[in-house]
């Protein structure tokens, strides 16, 4: 056993439980309860899950709690873009989303892309259909309209999908749902296209030769957009970070999980989030739930920034 | 003057215009109200249209108007996936949608495919966040029950954004915004990821020559997943159909579009959507505005199918 590590007994499996969020209340020895716990006692900073996200989202909310002033979690994923981290956020814990979260969800994204990237100032956008600020969902255009008044960010507007691996933003904010289908579309498009150069590579003798020479620098490639290369999704917006590696990551990537897991909870995520939100007044006031006042209301009258 | 060609005087440019749906209203000489109205009034069969989607979009409600008992109209693209059609619908006509919506457009989008790719039953999906029928937004959710008890439809479930790319359904449906969003990610992951792999066959001699070798191959492949090389969108559930090419595309594209114009209004796309939407019991019942009766209540009284 390796010096640090201390191995808890979790023996009972909720892993197919057809109900994960009540499974993770009700089941105290699975494993992802039991993470969960530790982090909310204090024995651990983060937790690392590689299950359901479902499931480790209702064992995240019901063991550690939401962070104080925030709406809703988000799971952040830096895409795996060779050479040019873009950090997209939300990539499916919420499916349906109200204007308010979208922003949140921006500062969310800028802390963390701050922490892992050491960039400063990240520039942050929002996801739509089209760049212009009346174009998208009621709730992109609302969240359009609050970012810009918003302190404590650079906002940069609208982007299309294309734009998303552009360069045209470090951190990108959508819904749940647009969030995960664009990240899904990233994924399998550069895995397809890679197979069809491959394919492309056996119509001719000379593309065949031109293919095998440069087979090794496109080996390199593939393992450099490889989702386990990442180490998974962050989710934030809970009182402690998780970080959920992706359940068909082998060892390698559930150790980089673990890795990431550690960085972001020293570069301290979490206590940067609340600063940035708190600077620019765009924290939760009820700590109930029911509908929160609008964020840009509030932060139009700190004029402070993080 | 090519034989059949009739050129019709549009003195009026309506590009620039704030309100492109009022302005098409207003102004009988723009080039797409011209269109619209040769359509509605018989003397064209389809409508090309390269400007503003949203402008067309007004023109042809306006002037040539819904199909009987359909609820919105949808944009629908064959993507740029070599050898492997897949059509998706709606990549931007209506940004937020409800379940019978999806429901009629998966209808229009499976007519559409049968008749351009001469494919007799299309597997169509609907585009979620995850494969189960409980995921996805709530109108997807509801979508989902809907297409499980349609008739005269190949439904094959939910599918997630990389299935899309994979062979996975021949149709897939989503809203129009995170349909755009699937799109936009495609094409820019897929001319992106070629460009990754040239700048990588710039690491080592070796791969230099085997970047040079492969060149030609990779050239036509560039060529294949051109947007240009489609046509452009299909415009459906107006009376007449129109089809419009991408605002950048040179005359090689627009003469694409018109050839897809005519190959779809020989082969009757709008007549089949409507007599497979009858056929299904899913057209919209009263015709005027306000909510429509749930779709699939209707379906499930109507066993016959197209």
């Amino acid at each position: 056993m390796p010096d640090g590590v201390e191995v808890v007994d979790a023996p009972v499996s909720i892993a197919k439980a057809p109900d994960p969020a009540a499974a993770a209340r009700s089941t105290r020895d699975a494993s992802i309860v039991r993470a969960a716990t530790a982090v909310a006692d204090g024995q651990a900073d983060a937790f690392v899950a590689g299950g359901s996200t479902g499931t480790a989202l209702a064992a995240g909310l019901f063991n550690i709690k939401r962070a104080r002033g925030i709406h809703r979690p988000a799971l952040a994923l830096p895409l795996p873009i060779p050479g040019m981290p873009v950090t997209l956020l939300d990539v499916g814990a919420n499916v349906e989303v109200r204007a308010e979260h979208l922003v949140q969800f921006a500062y969310m994204g800028s802390a963390l892309h701050q922490v892992v990237y050491e960039i400063p100032r990240p520039r942050v956008a929002l996801l739509s259909n089209g760049e212009e600020p009346s174009r998208g969902t009621t709730e992109v255009v609302e969240a359009h309209a609050r970012l810009l008044e918003a302190s404590g960010l650079d906002f940069v507007g609208n982007i299309e999908g294309h734009a998303l691996v552009e360069g045209a933003a470090d951190v990108v904010v959508a819904d749940g749902f647009s969030g995960n289908v664009a990240l899904k579309v990233l994924e399998g498009t550069s895995q397809r296209t890679l197979v069809e150069v491959q394919q492309i590579a056996r119509r001719s003798v000379r593309a065949r030769v031109g293919n095998f020479l440069l087979k090794p620098s496109l080996y390199d490639f593939h393992a450099e957009i490889d989702p386990e290369q990442q180490g998974g999704a962050y989710l934030l917006g809970l009182r402690r970070l998780g970080v959920m590696p992706h359940g068909r990551f082998t060892r390698e990537g559930v150790a980089r999980a673990i890795l990431l897991a550690a960085q972001a909870t020293e570069g301290d995520v979490v206590g940067r989030t609340r600063e940035a939100l708190e600077a620019a007044g765009a924290l939760r006031s009820a700590p109930v739930a029911a509908p929160a006042p609008p964020a840009a209301d509030a932060a139009a009258s700190v004029p402070g920034s993080s």
